[in-house]
């Protein structure tokens, strides 16, 4: 029997705090996933997905992590000997070119420094050079680093101009950004229910371009719970091919009428705000942020610790005696930083909230803060 | 808007009647999934699920359909090229066989009719004829025609004494059948949470032997998601590689509770019970099983229609006027048969009202079927 402890506020990079609302849907009956209030349920989540991704093509929704997700994309669009260029910026980005070699891909790394993020100007070299290229893969959003790429849409042109495809990850910012997929010349963007949708995880979100389907559907992949073809082969029929997680496509039905009451852009707006405020409060605290200005992100907001600062007993203080649970560092900044995801249900409350713990745990840490000073900084945002 | 109907008694081979302190645990407050909370679940939850399998080895848990499940145990254990006998004798060991040769398996099928299984005799003789044997890769209780193979440990002698993997798909059978995988030289076996144990659906259980992981250690497989190896690697810190369905978790550890307090063995004739009742019923009825006596299945109860009971007329009545849902045929089966699933939390009542509603359903459409007689069988059996 495991013992739980109170409802924590989680400020992770997901999963993040799931709004009753949406918890509550999932006690909903369990239903005969081949029946006609199945279909009408997929059918009405699939219309509310493509507006999140701003599509007129499909959606596709898979009972399984954001990796399993990513991974579905390598293998429906990478065949053995395909040359993919892929950012490499961190651990999600390393992932991803790991799964493309996996699935047999030849990846072309365009690697830059935790906390930066590659120039625009070497991934087209990058994409220039490649012969034959087939795709470029690419994390939108890395989520060890906190950093986000500013240019999505110009590789979007970059991989059309080269008659390759564009697949983003999208995991931990999809909703907390807007990425109009059919706009960028996205053919996979890829998104998990418990990050900006505030859903409890175990769903991952893929659209897929005409382009892509047309391919998938012709070199199917080797991979048959992942097949994207097989997957909308089912859709088109208002099904699944496999018996889908039906109690977490209540809560993400629950989770996207959220986000349609809310609006698309305010949800934006509302995770650049909340992120703002709080580069400016680790500012007003004297620490350092992991990423470089200009690609801070608006979803993960990482944070060197100051000289003197044990990572396990900040995190640990602000969880046991806050109630307060931040992520821990990945990688090489394991133990070097800490992660504050402010994403999905994130509001002034949860900033404010998480502020004061921040505060209070430094200062009791020997890193001085001064109150009024973070108190000028939450007024001044709010 | 989805509207939901009343909430019907699932009579399905998956998913099954979610009993409210199961359904109810989904809702325990999100968690991080890096933490010992969470750490604690999990080696709780391992360890019931090891009484599951009856099992001293370790047991994986997957976010994914059984179907998900299987495809894992076959690419971890496939590699192309390698020789795989597979019985088949319907459409999920169809899939299975396909999955393996997807994988770049080459099969060995040795098939049956819809009905009826492989006799022993003929896949002793696949297995000796078959020059360096990988595996043996057999699905125990075939939920399209509702057959269980009754040899399950002979066949698990046969693949140790040719030095093969033995890999058993009991996604619609375990806990409706104990399956001792150790005793009975399993490799991996799989089931999933929407069957026997009347969890939601969306996670699958394997057990691994300590064979079959040495194995995936040595020669990890291709894909990331279902790659059991670093699976178990993480499972040593009680920690899950990428992130778990986490209310799903809550769920299932409700679920192998239940489990644990009933016993297994208890469980075990349940599920025997019922599908006996529902067998004498059925001949009661003048109506014919699909699967051939000797090989029915404990848990999938098909039957064929009597001439001029039409399949989608009969299970609209049966849901419509009665809030019963049975599942249709499949394949070959499709329009002539239907299925009853009586698993999970099946219950005489379930299989009065279910008797009930056939009985007066086929009665309106043209077959009669004698109140009395049905009386005295469901009498008998109590």
């Amino acid at each position: 029997m495991t013992t739980f402890p109170n409802r924590r506020l989680l400020m992770l990079p997901g999963p993040t705090n799931v709004p009753d609302r949406i918890a509550n849907a999932m006690i909903r009956p369990m239903i005969n996933h081949r029946s006609e209030t199945f279909t009408a349920l997929l059918r009405d989540m699939t219309e509310k997905s493509k507006q999140l991704f701003q599509t007129g093509d499909d959606v596709v929704i898979l009972t399984a992590s954001g990796t399993g997700g990513v991974e579905a994309a390598v293998w429906n669009l990478v065949r053995p000997g395909d040359r993919v260029v892929v950012p490499v910026m961190g651990e999600f980005s390393t992932r991803l070119a790991e799964a493309i070699e996996l699935a047999g891909g030849e990846t072309v790394r365009v690697t830059a420094e935790a906390g930066t993020v590659p120039s625009i100007e070497q991934i087209e070299e990058a994409v220039r050079k490649t012969a034959g290229l087939k795709a470029v893969f690419m994390v939108h959003n890395e989520t060890s680093t906190g950093c986000a790429v500013p240019y999505l849409e110009e590789v979007g042109r970059l991989a059309s101009d080269a008659g390759a495809f564009f697949a983003v990850d999208a995991v931990s910012s999809l909703g907390g950004y807007a990425i109009p997929v059919d706009k960028w010349g996205i053919d996979i963007c890829v998104t998990g229910s418990q990050k900006c949708l505030a859903a409890p995880p175990g769903l991952t979100l893929l659209s897929i371009s005409k382009r892509a389907a047309e391919y998938i559907r012709k070199s199917p992949p080797k991979v048959r719970y992942f097949d994207l073809a097989r997957q909308l082969e089912f859709l088109a029929h208002g099904e699944t091919p496999f018996t889908p997680a039906v109690s977490l496509y209540y809560a993400l039905d629950e989770a996207l009428d959220w986000l349609i009451e809310e609006g698309l852009e305010k949800r934006v707006e509302r995770h650049a705000l909340h992120a703002r405020t709080f580069y400016s409060v680790i500012a007003g605290m004297d620490l350092n942020g992991v990423a470089a200005e200009g690609v801070r992100s608006n979803t993960v907001i990482a944070v060197l610790y100051p000289h003197g600062v044990d990572d396990k007993v900040f995190r640990k203080k602000l969880s046991d005696e806050h109630d307060i649970v931040v992520g821990g560092g990945v990688g090489s900044l394991k133990g070097r930083s800490f992660r504050i995801g402010s994403m999905g249900d994130v509001s002034s409350a949860h900033v404010h909230r998480t502020t004061a713990a921040m505060a209070l745990t430094l200062n009791k840490m020997g890193h001085p803060v001064d109150l009024q000073t973070i108190g000028g900084i939450l007024d001044r945002a709010s």
